[in-house]
């Protein structure tokens, strides 16, 4: 088969099951998203991406809003149209207000214009960014 | 010429030092970044890049240490090396931690991941994120 | 006309049939993909293009199935739906089973994760790289 | 401090040491590369990633190989000149010889710039590629 | 709310019908793209984004056919299906022909390709590009 | 052997003779860049490339300064440093002024930014781009 569909629930076997429990339980969800009903088509990356976002988005020095902000802006950034619409919707979950939005809107393209801007002006970096 | 050179404060025309003045002036700086001294090439696009940066970066509903700290997600994401470099500086600067940093980098990593994983598996965007 | 649309066998020009015709006698297909029906429009490219894409394809040193996934993994890492379709199909056709597949998909979004914690962290070389 | 410097092992916490040493011992080598002194400023992240890059590069149903030179596919497409370096001399101590890489290299400058084609040209996905 | 809707005149802000109106008079059309309506939930980043590509893509030394093929160039490159379309139509109504989209196209892949090249060989710069 | 060293003429075999030969002749210089110098490690990469650059730069519809001024508007976009080099110099041997560049600069730092705006905010393709 080339195209893969989701697996849901009740077709999946023990280890993505458990997986899709720990989602559901952790963010206190009914369903989990389609990136990890398709992810389950290879169990061992299935349980390793959800171990490692877990605890990567687990709220740290950094508040889960300001988190999924950053992921919103490199999913931005890099044009994944899933990655923008589903951590869009965390983000705001997650308190981001439509001004915040905004204002990482202006932060994400004024930064892909600038790096662009460093790269064409072949920028030498300062001593002083060295320490 | 092929490549270019700093254009610094002594050798610029007035258009370029009212903008060195204010960046100095802005951010509370004596001296202003090669990046501004390479853009000074052209100063129309010197005067509209600052303009633009001061007004997106100024502290809204968002801080200066969450703006920097999106700056950097993205200029990490492009590979922009003296972006990286200068970014980097400007959120320590603004109160980023090293631990600060390093979940910041957790989350750029991670993005970067999972923004393969859905293009890969070809996931569609699930209807709860469209409302 | 703003956007293009296939040109078909039977209206493409005696250049562009001669594409065809060694497209579908080298692949074995009754039909070429919508990408050889759209590059048709600039007949120059789309003979450059199909030349090389079967010098480079061809089985050398690597086998057709490793071509492909290689190929793929490119794709996935610049999010090109079109190319993730037809890549991800020539690569089954080749021999990648599921299996194959899973483990493709976490090389790519491991390489994507730590090319940017390799960017971020400015990881300098190391010597015993260089030989 | 504004940018880092490798931790060394001498220098290193327990937790860092233990990362180290599975390292050397999972590969065989007496010192770890660059990248791991540098991630090692973080620990969490240290670990997570190596457990992961680990699990992912073990011979599966591709070889050691084949999974570094995908790794190395995707790092020349995305520019990161650290891990072009590092996993081109990992795939090579794989096996990968010259005519391989040189292969690998046309398969990578190809597919780069057939998705820009696939891009611009807005080729619609074929119904054969979707089952 | 989540996902974003179109901002129509009628029920803009007087800042929002402001920009719309300089662009309808400045473009001399009668309805703005969907891109402007959609900046619109934020008049800030629509009035700054407005005036910046005013400035820009005004007749310089380049005309304007060309500045919008080269908008055209980094869109395809960075694959923006939106900009891809946005800026096709805006380049064929500067003059664009289909010959030489033709050959933007031509040039757009034979630059992603030696890009990677460059990289993937690790190419040295030449002493004679730094004069 | 990790990395690669240039192949020099004297050093070279019959073929790459023969395309560092062809590229002399046809860019009217005395020797060849380093990229050229770097493909010759594949023998068949070096004269494939060599064939397509040579086909799509030259002056067709587009002239030749048009031509390399979209070439490196791509190689700013992407980043690559010996690219935006050598691309640099070719666009300025053609005839490009340092207004030009300036005016070429400012339009991909902000086709970069507009890119991302149009992701972020999910804009949909206008039904007028598409006739």
């Amino acid at each position: 088969m080339s195209a893969h569909s989701p697996i849901e629930y009740r077709d999946a076997n023990a280890k993505v099951r458990a997986v899709f429990d720990d989602i559901k339980r952790t963010r206190q969800v009914e369903e989990v998203n389609n990136f990890w009903k398709y992810l389950a088509h290879d169990a061992a990356t299935l349980q390793r991406t959800w171990e490692s976002v877990k605890e990567v988005m687990a709220p740290g020095t950094l508040d889960a809003r300001t988190k999924e902000m950053i992921y919103l802006a490199v999913s931005v950034t890099n044009g994944c149209a899933y990655c923008i619409a589903s951590h869009g919707a965390a983000a705001r979950k997650a308190g981001m207000t439509e001004e915040m939005f905004g204002e990482l809107m202006a932060i994400v393209g004024m930064a892909n214009e600038t790096n662009r801007l460093a790269n064409g002006y072949r920028v030498p970096i300062d001593d002083a960014f060295e320490r």
